[in-house]
C-alpha cells in the first residue's frame, strides 16, 4: 500500500493558510430537495466563493507554500477556466506574479477577469496560444524554464489537492457528521482533497464521485485499476472536460472513494434550472454534477444525511440564460 | 404628533414569534460592488428566504397572532404575487385555512406554489377571478363575510409591518452600526417596518427608499405631506407596482425615512446581471431596486456602511432569462 499525496493533516494546515483569504462559504439547505430525494442535503456553496469556485482554496494553498526565490520568479499556470484566475489571484494577493497561458479563443470574459487581477503588477501576463497548431505545455515550460517559474498544475499537485479539501472539511465541521458526500470530478483535485477530509472526520462516510455520462475516464479507470484515458469528452461541464485522473489524485480516489456515478447534460440543465428557480442561485453546469446526481435519481440516498459540493457558479450570462431559458 | 402603527417592542416580538420558521438569512458582501461604490455594502439575502421573499416574514407574524375562533374560521387574502404564496404557507404550518383570490391570468407557477401550500388543507382554496370584468376587493371581502374569515393586506397592516422589519433587526444584529439602509418601496411594509428597526438599533443611520422610476407614488407623497395615488405604473419590479403608500406605513415613512430615490428598468436589468455574473444569485426586479439605487449611482455612499434589502428571488425562468442573456 503506497502512500497517498495527501494526509488530513496537510488540509488542516491549509484550513490554516487560507483563513482570512478564503470565504467560509455558507451551507445551505431546501425543503424541496429535500422532499424531492427523501434525504437529508447540505449544499456547500462554492459559487459563492472568492472568484466563483472551489479553485481559489487549492492555488492559495501552493503558492502560499512558495520559497523566496519561487515567490520572486514567479508562477506560471495553464489554462482557459477558473484554475487561471484562481492562481492570478492568489498571485495578486501573495505578490508573485503570475503568467497563465490561455487559448486565444477563451472566452473574453476570462481573459479580462485573469488581466484585471495581474493588473499593475509587474512580470504578470496572460500569453495567448493558437489551440489548434500550437502545444501548450511546450510553451508553458519553455517559459518556466527561461524566467525560471514554478508551474502549478489545476489538481495533479499535493498543495492544490490539499486546498481543495478545505471544503469539505468546512462542510463537515458545519453540519457535523454525515452518511454520504457526492463531488463532482473533473482531474480529481477537489475529490481527492475532499475524500481525505470527509474519511477522517465522519468515517464510514461514503464518498461518491460524480462525472459528466460523456466524460466517465474516472468511472473506466477504478473498473480498470489504472488510470484510462479517453478523448476530451463533448459535455456542457466545460470543468470536467478531462481526459484523464491524475496520478497523485488516481491513487486517493482509489482508496477513499465508493463509487463514480454520472449523469447527462440533460439533468444539469435541470439541475441549474432547480438551483436557480428554487435556491435562488447560479451555478456553473460542472458545479450541478454532484447535485444532479441525487436530485435526478442516479443515486438513492433516502434517509441520509448528505454533503453535496457545489462547486462554482462561473458561467457566461448568456449561455446561462440560454440553458435555463430554454 | 400622531402614534405611529409599530413600536420597535413589535419588531422584537415578532422575531420572537418568527424564530425557527423564518430562515435567518445570510448577509453577504462582494468585493467588486465595494470598489464600484466606493462603500461597505452589506446584502441582506431574503430571495433566499422561505418561500423565496421576505413577505413569509409579516404573513406568519399576522397569522401567529390570531385568536381561537380565527384561525378556525381562517384567513383571506388577495395577491397574485408573494404574499399570496405567505399567506398559504404560514396558514399550512400554523393550520389556519387560507383562501387566495388570485386573478385568472397570473403565472401558472405562482398559481401551482400556492395550491401547493394549500394541499389537503380542508377550507384552503384559490378563487380566481377576471381582471379586467370583476373586483377582487369586492371578492374577497365577501368570501370574508360569508365564511367569517380575516383578510390580511400585503402590508398596511401593524403585524404585517413589524414582521418585514425583522429583516433589518437581523442584519443590523449582525453588522453593527450602519450608515445607510436602502430598501425598496410598495407599498411601504418593508420600510416602515425596516426603519422602525433601524433607527432604534443605529441611531443616526439614514434610512432611503427605492422606488420604480415609474411608480414613484411615495416619493411624491413624501413631497406633497399626503398620499398621492399614482396609475398602476409599468416596470418590471412588479412587487412595487403599487398605486399608493398604505394609510399606517405613509406615517411611518414620513416620520423615519431621509428620501426616496428611483431607479429605471434599464438599472434594474443591469443589478439583476451584476447579481447573477458576479454574486451567482438570483434577484427578481423588485429585489434590485434598493442595490440598484448604490451601484448605478441614485445616490452617492462612499465610505460608509450600509446595508441593502435583497428583498426577493421569485421570477419565472423564462422571463429572467431573457432579462440576464438579452
Amino acid at each position: 500500500m503506497t502512500d497517498l499525496a495527501i494526509r488530513f493533516d496537510d488540509i488542516q494546515a491549509a484550513a490554516g493558510r487560507l483563513a482570512g483569504q478564503t470565504l467560509k462559504t455558507p451551507v445551505r439547505q431546501s425543503r424541496q430537495a429535500d422532499e424531492r430525494t427523501g434525504a437529508q442535503l447540505f449544499f456547500k456553496c462554492e459559487n459563492f466563493q472568492r472568484m466563483g469556485a472551489f479553485k481559489f482554496r487549492g492555488a492559495y494553498n501552493a503558492l502560499a507554500q512558495f520559497a523566496p526565490e519561487q515567490r520572486k520568479a514567479g508562477v506560471i499556470a495553464f489554462s482557459s477556466g477558473n484554475h487561471a484566475q484562481a492562481i492570478a489571484l492568489s498571485g495578486r494577493l501573495l505578490g508573485i506574479p503570475s503568467v497563465i497561458v490561455m487559448p486565444k479563443d477563451a472566452p473574453p470574459a476570462k481573459l479580462a477577469a485573469t488581466r484585471g487581477y495581474q493588473q499593475g503588477q509587474k512580470g504578470s501576463e496572460v500569453v495567448l496560444y493558437d489551440r489548434y497548431t500550437e502545444d501548450r505545455e511546450a510553451i508553458g515550460q519553455r517559459i518556466a524554464r527561461e524566467r525560471g517559474m514554478t508551474l502549478i498544475p489545476p489538481y495533479d499537485h499535493p498543495h492544490v489537492m490539499a486546498g481543495q479539501g478545505t471544503a469539505a472539511l468546512e462542510l463537515i465541521k458545519e453540519t457535523g457528521p454525515l452518511d454520504a458526500l457526492l463531488v463532482c470530478v473533473g482531474g480529481g483535485g477537489l475529490i481527492s482533497g475532499c475524500a481525505v477530509a470527509a474519511v477522517h472526520l465522519a468515517p464510514g462516510i461514503a464518498v461518491h464521485g460524480v462525472e459528466p455520462e460523456a466524460g466517465n475516464d474516472t468511472q473506466q479507470s477504478l473498473a480498470a485499476g489504472r488510470i484510462v484515458r479517453i478523448e476530451t469528452p463533448k459535455t456542457i461541464a466545460d470543468g470536467a472536460q478531462t481526459q484523464a485522473s491524475g496520478q497523485l489524485t488516481f491513487p486517493v480516489i482509489q482508496r477513499h472513494v465508493k463509487s463514480i456515478l454520472t449523469v447527462s447534460d440533460t439533468q444539469l440543465v435541470a439541475t441549474m434550472r432547480f438551483f436557480a428557480e428554487r435556491m435562488k442561485m447560479v451555478v456553473e453546469p460542472t458545479g450541478c454534477l454532484a447535485a444532479a446526481a441525487v436530485l435526478e435519481g442516479a443515486i438513492d440516498l433516502r434517509g441520509q444525511r448528505v454533503g453535496i459540493i457545489v462547486s462554482g457558479g462561473n458561467v457566461d450570462l448568456p449561455a446561462y440564460a440560454g440553458m435555463i431559458g430554454g
